[in-house]
């Protein structure tokens, strides 16, 4: 009996004569309990569907990701033949925490276990020659990154001239693309390359359409794009580590409404049995909130802005595109490494997340963010450094967000006297203010901050102060670590702290403080 | 004959018992032209009036800033007395070119001579020590800032808990303060105080109102405020460096609504005869427009938001409080040194104006930003750089903002095979974005960039490429110098280049390129 861990696919290939096509939904998997004899599927409640895919080499394949050990029978129907059987699903290996899945505005694999992404951009890495694809992987196995953004259509921009040697779809007569006859030497390349990164405990962020295009992918009909997302959907679906980016920069996409990118979220909600996170990446305006979006996957520079993307879309925030490390002459492309840490510093301590990529001009024209290759920069390592702190802490967490609510009631006592206290002073100030300005305000004045049940991390950024004032909790004792989140140190500031306290800082930028109780 | 130098104070003592006031508007001043004896005055219109004010020792006094060289004529009635007789105005010296006044975008003396704000801070200068105000002239006399941010009424803040040794106004029996009783000590301080920076250069952009306060000057009551403000105009208005600044942070005074503010603006646009450059400054948000603004004086770190304000305003931008250079757990003390000077190019490039601050913590609690004395940081000989830099620049500039109106018709390669223009794609993203994106995309795509006829200066920022492609005009010949703002040196890169140049850089921040034609 073929056996496959749990959230693990489990592939079955389909007899066909090759003129056609099985039905849809032609699987069905039952669970049938823990030991094969003891329980019996219950019925259609039960039971899983899944639909088979051409291959592209005239046969057709149908996979199914089961989500529980045990045995289970399955049963495949085509108009030629019917196919049925058992297959044993294994416990977990040590790596395989399951999908990642959105849990309130963060992140966990489906076994609990905290995912945080710490994502990077190789845009096109798969449409580069087989050596460098395998560097890059090679690159990525000692690299902090958990994700990669990387689009399914080649890219065609600054330092992508190159044409990648197979394309999804075959060619019509005419010369169009033909969405109904997939090119398999490009699909196996994308299994493969998902599973390589599967492996590397990397989720593939897989982006559907962009506009950076000279081969006419971003201009298929949206009946073909329906074709074409859904074949994405049957065949890619059962990948643990897959997450659908509807688009790279959809606003840029000249012939798509936002009722076509409608259509395509609402036919992976439909559509997609697994639940893959699913997000849309805007070049101008973050797409509209839709039930379909699971997170947002944002492209800005202002990290101050994800306290109210938040609050806004109460979903997780990506900040998908903060820029990226390098040296090109271009806005998006010229980031310096302290800066990209601190993008990712702030982004964390503002309760978001944020994506790496590295732009640094070469002349063989192979750079990072859409080619992959090697990393050059110096901000790598210092998001390693950020990883292995944030998975450290202990239990959940919440950034602190700005709330003149919840301010001390003492005395304002900086302005006019003293006669209102700090809350009725930011109450009025708000009140009286003008719409986005308000907005700003509330970022200015949120700190970087994450609060844990034990712990509060707070992120001092651009700022270098030389002491911080610390209100502490009366009746628990803390221990304070200046965190330096260029040099990578941690060092021991002061202990069993309560209360109101002085604390010396450094004095220089990109300085953190941990206070865990003890 | 008495004589002052044009543009310069002249000032008479008017007699009084001491019990009655004098009448207002009872000096008036008609110009006689070149020669006394030429030119009779020919009546109300070119007659020009000021009114006494009471100098707080039972005097009055009476001042007058002649525009024009010549021999003027005045008369002065009170109730008991009438003054006649004539003075002459000389040409002004080397340094005086006059008061400034708002030129289109931006400033010039009366003179004509180009004027570049390049403010400081020093909140409560006037209200420390005889000794420490020393040291600020002192200080300033050094430094390149030709503006100062100063306040009228003493501050209570932070580092400030300090009395001064005198107020304004002295006190009712009741403890209050009395409007109409000014205290001669303080304003023969603030007098001297202004004549002192006027020595230096500099003009002193005084703020009226401002909420850190424990005395209750930001409580007045409406009249009380204009009573004061009457006094100030009629006072201080005939100095010659002297800027209005109606508030620092406007909306965080309790007790003042905008109608209170409108009122004031109003009041001095309706008597301040010299038309002193008006400005007020917000802590959220702007204030809006009023046609007694001369400029915008604008707290903010969104250094890009300058080209939003200069459209929305159509008059010069100010950031007058960009956060100060220093060391402070304040958002707004704490900047680097880098950084500052970073603010002060990218508001300049962007065709506004930056003011200086500096907040580093000391034990004795001076620190310039509020009360003066030395300057401990890195970026004041940088901003000198920069202003050294730009009043070398030849004729008139206009910063550039992005317009998809203005891009070139070439295809837009980069996006979905070329299939339409640079300026098409531009203005389809901008017509489906949504409005605070817009600016957003507005601000980020506005290079930071002075055009003059015959110039280019354009400003990387953060950026740090290590080239940049250049599309010069074609038949003229230009030379290239590569600025580094913190190392404060000018290389020549290249000269006789002409059309289209790729152009290396350092791959650091902080550059900027000057494009001379030759």
């Amino acid at each position: 009996m073929q056996t496959v861990e749990k959230y693990d696919m489990i592939e079955f290939e389909v007899l066909s004569d090759g003129t056609e096509p099985v039905l849809k939904h032609c699987g069905e998997f039952s669970h049938c309990g823990d030991t094969a004899d003891t329980v019996t599927p219950e019925g259609p409640a039960d039971c899983k569907k899944a639909s088979a895919f051409a291959d592209g080499r005239g046969g057709y394949r149908l996979r199914f990701r089961p989500d529980q050990t045990g045995v289970w029978k399955y049963s495949i129907r085509t108009k030629e033949q019917s196919l049925c059987g058992e297959f044993t699903v294994t416990e977990p290996g040590e790596e395989n925490h399951g999908p990642v899945r959105v849990s309130g505005d963060h992140f966990a694999y489906a076994d609990g276990t905290t995912y945080i992404p710490f994502g990077t951009t190789c845009y096109a890495w798969i449409h580069q020659p087989e050596e460098l694809q395998e560097q890059t992987l090679e690159t990525l196995s000692g690299a902090p990154f958990n994700k990669i953004r990387m689009c399914v259509f080649p890219k065609h921009m600054p330092y992508n001239s190159n044409d990648p040697d197979c394309y999804p779809f075959l060619k019509k007569a005419d010369g169009t693309w033909d969405v109904t006859r997939p090119d398999p030497v490009f699909w196996d390349r994308l299994d493969q390359r998902i599973r390589d990164l599967c492996g590397l405990g990397i989720e593939a962020d897989l982006i559907l359409f962009h506009p950076y295009d000279r081969w006419g992918f971003s201009r298929l009909s949206r009946e073909e794009s329906l074709a074409y997302l859904e074949y994405c959907i049957v065949r890619l679906g059962a990948h643990r580590n897959l997450w659908w980016s509807l688009a790279n920069e959809y606003d840029d996409l000249k012939d798509k409404t936002l009722e076509d990118w409608d259509a395509y979220g609402e036919t992976i909600a439909r559509q997609d049995g697994y639940h893959h996170p699913v997000s849309i990446h805007q070049i101008i305006t973050p797409y509209p909130k839709r039930d379909w979006m699971t997170h947002c996957s944002i492209q800005s520079g202002r990290i101050d802005k994800v306290t109210i993307w938040k609050k806004q879309y109460g979903i997780p925030v990506i900040i998908d595109e903060c820029g990226y490390e390098g040296n090109l002459p271009f806005g998006w492309g010229s980031l310096t490494a302290p800066e990209m840490v601190h993008r990712f510093w702030w982004a964390v301590c503002r309760g978001g997340f944020c994506t790496h990529g590295e732009t640094f001009h070469r002349e063989d024209e192979v750079l990072w963010w859409a080619k992959g290759g090697r990393l050059y920069g110096e901000s790598a390592e210092r998001i390693a450094f950020l990883k292995e702190l944030l998975y450290r802490l202990p239990g959940e967490w919440k950034a602190a967000v700005f709330d003149p609510e919840t301010l001390p009631d003492a005395d304002a006592d900086e302005t006019e006297g003293g006669n209102e206290t700090v809350q009725q002073r930011m109450k009025r100030l708000i009140g009286n203010a003008s719409g986005e300005y308000v907005e700003q305000f509330i970022e200015d004045l949120s700190p970087n901050m994450l609060k844990g049940e034990s712990f509060t991390l707070q992120y001092f950024g651009h700022l270098r102060p030389v002491y911080t004032d610390l209100m502490l909790a009366e009746g628990k004792i803390y221990r304070a670590e200046v965190i330096d989140t260029w040099e990578m140190t941690g060092t021991l500031a002061a202990e069993g702290i309560s209360g109101r306290v002085r604390l010396g800082l450094p004095g220089k930028e990109g300085i953190a403080l941990l206070l865990t109780e003890m």
